[in-house]
């Protein structure tokens, strides 16, 4: 069922879970590489293989994200085999996400926007933090390679912020690493926008995503006083020992 | 009181009431030129002449905004003599804003953000917002040159969105008009970003300010599906008429 | 599957896509009259056959249907075949939403409450934006009588308020259209209230409920210094060409 | 400064404060009425004399009033003398109506609309709000007539919904006392639609404005399965004893 | 596929239904006791027997549940057979709350929190008014031992607050019950804090877990002034008859 | 005007601005104790002498503020001569905030709730928020001691959360300080419970406020998997640099 670019079996601090391969691109890389900067180790998870993109073909998109993958350091990505279009918080579903999560025991998920102009990101985002509650229960079986999983729950779920406005509940600087960012995006050469591409236009690919994508880091950046930003919606109250430590 | 840069007599389809010299061309400048090129005739008051400004003097950024008015073909400028930084909603405050309301009949009234960075702009929104309502009431005498006013009230008043994101209720695709827009703001060349100017550094001085602004106006244009927009926020719901008028 | 009152195939400017036959007199007719009076052309479906309803039947209820359509002048009016009660976001509810988006090319979808007393409104709701979002998706593939259809995104979702009081976007001034509404409601014989039905009473059968509408219209409007008005939730900001159309 | 239509001094289970003659007739008199019925004993006063009313005059509608509180069988009405249109919480006001709860020792508070139309209301609400916690502070010295009041809190503070729509907290059944309302409502002559009336339009005055006020009332009786209801929100939650008393 | 512990079929006025044993004494056990003391019957179904609870089998905490029954004088108590961790809104679930709230016939229905730290309280509390409302269809067409059951509708469904704050709508002062409600937490002996116990700590069996509960029972009362309280929320406002009966 | 305890020229990193004595034990004790812990300086302003509280005089409330003072090793405390119950945004009182703000330079100010049962903090928190920005306008000017003091802005203005519930934004782990902070609650004699003080009872004097404080720490602490808390709403979104050093 999965297909796995890197050791899917290490464990992580931090795992992305996004529903389709550039969701992490557009709105979490440069938290990613700054998490790593700081010495965390990250892992990415697709819930589906962006099969109904306008744009490329799931190959093409899986080559894309690798080669994103190793601009971003991330140490492993590979999908769940999870529909697109038609992502919905079913038991097999879950199932799915509470094994990852298991498998990989992290700390911090960040995951999809709670509400979105792509409604699989809505839904992915009911269906991460669901499995992420189920995970934590001993009595909810799973396995791995015939080898039982330990219950795990993550201590904090936070929900990038992609297309849609959403206001974020905090929000990280990611000035310094601005430029890795637009690299990795550049990798998705099938899905942004290409003079060359005689492709149906999709509403990311227009000439005008990327400076928006710039536009909405810099409205994020303006918020904390840093020149770029990406924000996050939490769950719960976040817990914040050194308040000096915040921007 | 107040210094005229044209005729501050006639009747305007729409009246702009900011609080400081350039909150106009910040927040609302692609929306003025847009109705103009519609037909419609555009003022401009300020309730302050800006005089806590970090760069600049009242005299400096009074040329400024005279030489941007001209850009954005606004029929005139002036300011109500309110203290800058101390806006609020005292009897005097509401009378001078009553007393200019009067004075150009505006069907439709733009003013400042209903809560920002700087809280001059929530208070005087609440302050024009009121003035409009008392402005429709016969009862409350004003007069000009020795001569009564008659009671006018506003159709409809929009308050923008300045420096903190606020959520639009409806958003004015500024596509065409960005360039002039732009070229509105370099008008106020002591207040934002100038390599050569020796003045303190503001908030809206700093090298990221006019990028932000354009990554603000693309968040909003990507709402309706345009380059770039200008939101604002309703005081009701607004009446359409034609709903395939809407973007 | 479909039962079509007139030629379902035909391109129309405005779809109407209601949970049950009514819905659509109760909650949008006056919008629907005003914008055919514009000159707009549109066309309705209904999710379901309003089978369980406490009085009528499937069959007068359908008449019924048939006969406010002609009242209102709406082209088409067939049902989808979902199940009364239980409208929620399967794939085939899903499909059978895109296939009708993608057969008359709306530019604009008025569809059910976001949350109501009935809960099948709320579930319409989500059902008829994702699938309208999925409908513009041009490898998710449908065909109607063995012809492929092309992929189609109406500019615009509304949604309509009915029973329960949502705050609305944007309202319409129906006064002039209410006569034809109220004509149209009356065609719903087996629904409203009629002294001589010895059914069972439900909450729209009442001698309350017709006032009651006609005091919702009345609130609507006032909102916009009109006598009668209806009101609609939007999912994102509309964009607005001239300002002073607004009412 | 106050006109005191009938014993002023006497201790009333409800006091009703509102702005300006005709706020309770319109909000709140359906309530009124009902809670007489069940035996609490009520009394009004206004802050203002709605001396910038656009019909009627101080007189006129001081003799209006009286009219309608024989109607509704209030105890007493009489006004604070504030300034209409200029309602805010300086200390002068706030002391004005300390002094008047202090003198009624009501354990319920009807006050105006937390927002709405007319900014006196909002701004009315907030200075009783603020006024009836600083009546609870017995080191805020008042005197009447020479002699010093007690201190005095309500226990709870409830704002009526006037013009504008507020979502309700709470909605009473004012079905049994729609007539009563009505007639009280009719005392206003100067101030609704009368076709004799030659005096200026104001919104209160149109022709729509009374089928408003029905339809108003029905859209909060529909909330609780009542024909007519008037609604309020609430300071904090109510407590609530008995489950099974609500409608 | 239902263990009854007493009379089912009786007619109650109080209907809990909650997600999992223990649900009811966390979370509405003392405003049980109070409307109990008032004269009003009550019944308890869960949707679940808790399977996945971290500590217990369903055996201990059927025990436990029965225990507490008495404790509460709660005329029965039985599960509906759902699967812990994977409530959700399809057709079967619903049908079997739906023969309940038939079976039982309450004019009040206390249920989960709309939502909370465990997902399963989120998802029952739309199932529970989703099924509340088909209840009252008399085309649904239920049976229970081969008598077709009569349509029934709540005429109120509360919702209870358990783990995470909701903002309460209202609240029930349950001062005079604590101790009675703290005797049926005791109940559960496999679930909260045991220094005995050596099954894996879950976040109930902390010895944090019930000083939390009177902590936020204080939170509660505080609001009413009372010592300890209950706090729900309302799908719609409540109609209240005699306003001096809020505390 | 001023009673100075300590150096109150000295800088901190943290200034708690509050509006009577005991508001900054009630409501921020906790955190003020770990911020010292972890190395950073705090100091304390009043904005009145709380001389409208029920129990104590200015006098003992001054003693006892001191006393606790000493136990919260806060450098200074002293305050700013604004009127209890009547705290409120004129010039004069934003000035004297903005004297104390410039004389501290605090990168973090603490200050009251946006919203309370008393009236006062919801008004001290506007006041602050304004101050802590215009004190960073040059061209405000203020002097002390015959000296002009330089333009200074915290970066950060936190909220407290005292008497009404207010959804926490941050919450701070406080387990390690509560009796610390519990005995610089029982400083304040005066006002809380104690059998033997005779005079009248206020809100925070009866034997539920204190174990309600409690409750509410509890509730706090649950929030982040903590024993006890204090939460926190924020003006903008706070950046984080290191995401797993959330709690």
């Amino acid at each position: 069922m999965m297909e796995v670019a890197s050791d899917p079996l290490g464990q992580v601090d931090i795992l992305c879970i996004t529903a389709h391969p550039d969701d992490l691109e557009i709105s979490m890389a440069g938290t990613v590489l700054g998490q790593i900067a700081l010495g965390h180790s990250v892992g990415a998870v697709e819930l589906t293989a962006g099969e109904l993109g306008t744009r490329g073909t799931p190959e093409i998109r899986a080559q894309e994200a690798e080669a994103a993958r190793k601009v971003l350091q991330v140490r492993f990505r590979y999908q769940l085999g999870l529909r697109d279009g038609f992502v919905h918080s079913d038991e097999d579903s879950l199932m799915r996400v509470v094994t990852a999560v298991r498998r990989h025991r992290p700390r911090l998920v960040l995951t999809t926007a709670v509400r979105d102009r792509h409604p699989d990101h809505g839904h992915a985002s009911s269906l991460v933090s669901d499995a992420c509650f189920l995970s934590g229960l001993r009595r909810i079986r799973t396995a791995v390679d015939g080898r039982d999983q330990d219950a795990w729950r993550p201590t904090t779920v936070l929900h990038a912020i992609q297309d849609r406005w959403v206001e974020p509940d905090l929000v990280v600087d990611i000035t310094a690493h601005w430029p890795t960012k637009e690299a990795a995006l550049r990798c998705f050469r099938s899905q942004f926008h290409d003079p060359a591409n005689t492709q149906p236009q999709s509403p990311i690919s227009t000439p005008d995503f990327l400076p928006f994508l710039e536009g909405r880091a810099r409205e994020m950046g303006r918020l904390i006083g840093a020149t770029f930003g990406e924000g996050f919606t939490t769950e719960r109250p976040p817990g914040v020992v050194d308040l000096l430590s915040l921007r």
